[in-house]
């Protein structure tokens, strides 16, 4: 560990500081560095910070530190579009990259494809279905840089099975949607996240987001990602060969392995980590999600087959219908709705070869848009 | 296609010579030596054969083509130790072998194994779990030879779970076997396969010899071997990583694939074969075996862990109860006992480094073992 990075949170990055001793740290929240660097003269003086790191604060300190010189791979795990500027300039300085930051690639999947090509940096996928595919994707006889495509087809890859849990609604018919609130969306039955994604994870709109990720990730076209439902979480995603072979990774539902396996690969890591036992689960099952119950999975789709600005306006009108919800200015069924009409709204607009600041613009843009909406009624 | 092989079937053997044109065959029904040769030289007047085959016959001629100069890869698919010379030839011949004859890993594993270090020739697992284990240990990050390794350790390989249908009995009661019929044994709920095999899957021996197989093949302890009942025969079977990582290779149960590819290894061929719908599915389960009422897999094991001519023995007896079993002499449930009977005879005359006539040997012995036991009385 050569750099690390926080957003306000002194208390645990000063354990963070103190456990790994890096060479330099940054922290985004600008106002909290004279305090920053005040705990770290203290914790220096009383001995357990060794080497003082070097501190940098604000936009400027992230982009420093990830193309920090010594680092070999950067962990990109800062939510929404504050992290997709620290990710292109570790990608620019030719970093592999530990993506966790979702907008890197549905967001700003034109602007980075480009860059990647340009500085040989790679994207390992840090969240459980694309590490899935990752890991499943390694056994092909394919070469070795296109197990690691970004946006390179792989030959012989026919298809890509994408398993959703079906979220906090899967058991609850369509009709009985209109009625659920915030308490009912934000329980996850199996895996345990932030708000945000546990909302998405209840429209679908997670997968519908992870199909654009896996499209520009994996070089796969829209028509050959398929979702499954499959309310146990065991198999966290599979591929389809050439040969109508189908390969699948599976495990307990936790992040721990595929944030692992970027840090590992391509070797892997001993863990002492409960095994899997399938006998213990008894049985897995899978069913076809549906497309009137779940919206949201269908317009990512459409906006990821229209391509240029419109995923990332899909991906920032989500988002700030999700805030409403959250805050309960908006029903539920709302989110998809709001979200279609801000796509729909951007489609003369679509920018099909967008700049870094043209991403940043529609972001902005479809954010007000629905709070705009909002405001003049649905 | 460069050389062709036959047992005794000459109208089938035609039609493959015409469709394949081979440069060598051989017939190992030396008295229809006569005949073949006669039938081949109407055929090649009339015009269906541009180029007569060299024409070969008995054990010998088995061996010639076996070791085929033109030949890169042999498929072995001799039922019984009749097949295992031919693939000790090719093995020798420094050909890899596509493996579908059981005998010459579960049988004569510590001749083979030695052999195979010597020429390089490599095996290449054509039934279904095998080739699924294949399948995921490409995608391990282990050097390629281990991936083929035969009897040497993958590094992080930490477990196979071999998956089993569960055969003709897995939803009778275990008291309800003393009943069974050969009618009953011989009808396999998922795979189209000899009423032999059948049986096996019955008795799930199939399975104890599939572990054997697995632990020569991959260099894994039996320890870290497991299986588990999965009625629906999709997952063909996994491999567990040293991270706790699962990896399965799924499909429907259909032995074209695994053999496919043994042909296209390390590439894959494109097919048009149906795709995997697991919605369709709906459902796997998994459940442990009942080892009370499928005593042959623990007598499997034991004869493993043995090792030596102890699993020879233990497929020999097996092969004699079976056979026994369906020309109606002898109870279901007494083929474990006579299986246990013999392989306890053999423990204090277990060679442990057998030569190629010390398994043959034994292999004799316990069939007739089998048949003195019948004659003798249960």
């Amino acid at each position: 560990m050569v750099a690390l990075s926080a957003g306000k949170n002194l208390d645990l990055f000063l354990d963070q500081i103190k456990n790994h001793q890096p060479e330099a740290v940054a922290l985004a929240d600008k106002n909290l560095l004279p305090q920053l660097k005040e705990r770290l003269d203290t914790v220096s003086k009383n001995g357990t910070l060794f080497n003082p790191p070097e501190v940098f604060g604000g936009a400027e300190g992230l982009d420093i530190i990830a193309g920090w010189d010594h680092a070999d791979l950067v962990v990109t795990g800062i939510v929404g579009c504050a992290g997709l500027l620290p990710t292109l300039s570790a990608i620019r300085a030719g970093k592999d990259i530990a993506l966790a930051n979702k907008e890197t690639l549905i967001a700003a999947g034109p602007v980075v494809l480009p860059e990647l090509k340009k500085s040989g940096s790679r994207l390992l996928p840090a969240d459980s279905e694309h590490s899935a595919i990752f890991q499943c994707l390694q056994g092909t006889p394919w070469a070795e840089n296109a197990r690691l495509s970004t946006g390179i087809p792989t030959p012989g890859l026919t298809g890509i099975i994408l398993t959703a849990s079906g979220g906090a609604f899967r058991d609850w018919a369509a009709e009985d949607l209109s009625k659920a609130t915030v308490a009912d969306a934000t329980s996850h039955p199996n895996w345990s996240m932030g708000r945000k994604i546990t909302v998405d994870s209840a429209t679908l709109m997670n997968k519908g987001l992870e199909v654009i990720e896996a499209h520009y990730l994996f070089g796969i076209d829209y028509d050959q990602i398929d979702i499954v439902i499959h309310p146990q979480s065991i198999i966290h995603s599979m591929i389809e060969l050439n040969d109508s072979s189908v390969l699948a990774q599976l495990g307990w539902p936790d992040m721990k392995l595929p944030i692992l396996y970027c840090l590992s690969w391509p070797s892997r890591i001993e863990t002492p980590w409960r095994k899997l036992n399938l006998p213990e689960i008894s049985k897995l099952t899978f069913n076809s999600p549906d497309t009137d119950k779940y919206p949201c999975m269908e317009l990512a789709f459409a906006a990821g087959k229209a391509g240029g600005t419109m995923p990332a306006v899909l991906n920032a009108s989500n988002e700030e219908a999700v805030a409403q919800f959250l805050e309960e200015k908006i029903h539920f069924l709302e989110i998809p709705k709001l979200i279609e009409f801000v796509c729909d709204l951007h489609r003369n607009n679509l920018i099909k070869s967008p700049s870094l600041s043209d991403v940043l613009e529609v972001d902005k843009w479809a954010r007000l848009a629905v709070q705009d909406k909002i405001k003049k009624g649905l």
